[in-house]
């Protein structure tokens, strides 16, 4: 499985509707009163987008806390981290990451440099003397923070000692943080990286998990006012369409939504992992975020794919992620009818044995 | 102005409601039903669209009548435009055209050569000579047909010719056909080049302009089966949205949409130029689509724009499109109203004169 969230494969498989926990949505769903606001914009569907997105970026920037000039929108995160490679003279990434990171490389002819991240028993850790080695001048470094599928944030002493290499190589960082608002609230880079008017970096979120949008694509960035306008030149026109600029406006103001989300994902997130750590076979690594991966020990992904597939619950596999073997499952927080439904499905599956 | 439609930039400078004389889209507006369609598919928003848009392709396919496999879709036409430059060596266009085309070469680093159209008082014709002296292997030649902003289709016996050429060097042909349905019914390329499988041509088209989208970001395309799936491999994931995926697999069913847009739009056409022929100091350009490109001869564009822009439209200057000097202008077709109110302010100005 090349990508999360691909019900329709594999739905014949099941008679009743699967459990998506490939893809990690929010479990609360869509925030409320959206579909109005959706509805009442309908007719936007007859003129073009603003090409400027002026009244979003307004909107986005008040709710990252960064000025309009610095806001960059996409058709979801990975158009920008696709325009942000277009840029740079050498893709670096650490592994397991988001595939995509490598595809966009490749198809733009960049060369990707690939460096493990440091793994103990329940993290995977940024490897800072690696990229001491291999790092150079135009490369682009790109993070996830937290990264999927390992699930940790970066400590925030560890991201400026990274940033501060980025700067003396005169490379560039680019941080997808496109699961930031369900972590525990820590530093936020957006803030932190002001004071250097985000010189050599770039901070990217999107709508797509927090706020249940995978389906309306929209991805938004931080970056220096340079920065934005020179990326501002690469884009396609209108890449974010009129739903997804409706909505932009409307969901960052409902603070409750967010506040409920994040005390929800938190819960249930040490519910899962208590509850994981418990069952032989597996190994779960810490997590910060609503997902968590899993190390299977005594069977491999596609067995338990299919084991659970047929169960009526859709895992994700990683073997899209690079340099994880196929023993490896990630599976989303959901809420806690579902995620009684997945303990009690691996408890029967280790009850076999 | 870059592109037209940016409504948001001009409007402060008239109080009431402009009238957009600068984008091309259907005057009969949108879809019917279309509302309770999108309405009835909100909660798809919760889900990743179907990466491979499987249901979409079909769709598409019954449309276009071809098969599911030769259909491309993409976020407007643009990005399918976008995708097929990345794997071409070189980019060949004729000028005047939609500036994008050269854009998005420039973006990813390819060659343009750029060949005028041959320009006789009321045509632009397609070059044939010079593309016999420029095509080389590799090359991508991109032809609007009907061509924007000059708006003639190119005569089947030239696109065969034009085809001929195309496959002996070993380059490609990449015809942009968003304004397709607005034309007289002569040739539809797809049943044409049916024969030869697509070898050596992609056709795109577009819910943009006849079904009056703009804001949905829909584009889609018809190639051979290599090339679509050549295609696949570098298109961004999840590109088109699910409200686009839904409006998709919605537009084309109704047939008397199309019957009558098709009429109305040859009605006013008629219409339109035949009173713009009666005005003094400018020069219309023969048109088979739903907007005229104008030569003034007695005032320059920025002046023309401003002028009507103080009486309520919003008309396309047209020196983005390449080539073309600050004294062309381009008009959409619109409803009757709004014609007559379009001629009345150009008869208004040469009473002035």
């Amino acid at each position: 499985m090349k990508h999360g969230g691909d019900l329709l494969t594999y739905q014949h498989y099941y008679p009743e509707e699967l459990i998506d926990f490939s893809s990690n949505i929010n479990p609360l769903g869509l925030p409320v009163g959206l579909k109005e606001k959706l509805f009442n914009s309908f007719e936007n569907l007859k003129v073009y987008p603003d090409i400027k997105y002026r009244k979003l970026k307004k909107a986005i920037g008040a709710y990252l806390g960064c000025s309009e000039g610095n806001v960059l929108v996409g058709n979801g995160a990975v158009e920008i981290i696709n325009n942000f490679i277009i840029g740079a003279k050498r893709v670096v990434i650490m592994t397991p990451s988001f595939s995509e990171y490598e595809n966009r490389a490749i198809v733009h002819g960049k060369p990707v440099i690939k460096i493990p991240y440091i793994q103990d028993e329940y993290n995977f850790l940024v490897n800072l003397e690696s990229l001491d080695n291999f790092l150079k001048k135009d490369d682009i470094l790109i993070l996830g923070n937290p990264n999927n599928p390992t699930g940790l944030r970066i400590e925030q002493e560890m991201l400026e000692e990274v940033y501060d290499l980025v700067v003396r190589r005169k490379a560039y960082l680019l941080l997808d943080e496109a699961f930031y608002e369900f972590c525990p609230p820590d530093y936020d880079s957006i803030d932190l990286f002001k004071d250097y008017d985000y010189e050599k970096v770039g901070i990217i979120r999107a709508a797509t998990k927090f706020f249940s949008l995978p389906g309306i694509r929209l991805g938004y960035a931080c970056s220096s006012i340079e920065k934005s306008e020179m990326i501002q030149k690469i884009e396609l026109p209108w890449s974010v369409n009129a739903m997804a600029d409706a909505a932009g406006q409307f969901i960052f103001e409902n603070s409750d939504f967010i506040k409920e989300s994040r005390s929800y994902i938190e819960k249930e997130r040490e519910y899962l992992l208590d509850k994981l750590m418990d069952i032989e076979g597996i190994r779960p690594y810490k997590s910060h975020t609503n997902y968590i991966l899993i190390k299977l020990i005594a069977w491999d992904g596609d067995y338990i794919f299919d084991y659970f597939l047929r169960r009526g619950i859709l895992l994700r596999t990683c073997s899209s992620f690079l340099e994880l073997a196929d023993d490896y499952i990630r599976i989303a927080i959901k809420d806690r009818e579902n995620n009684q439904r997945l303990i009690k499905v691996f408890e029967e599956l280790v009850s076999l044995n």
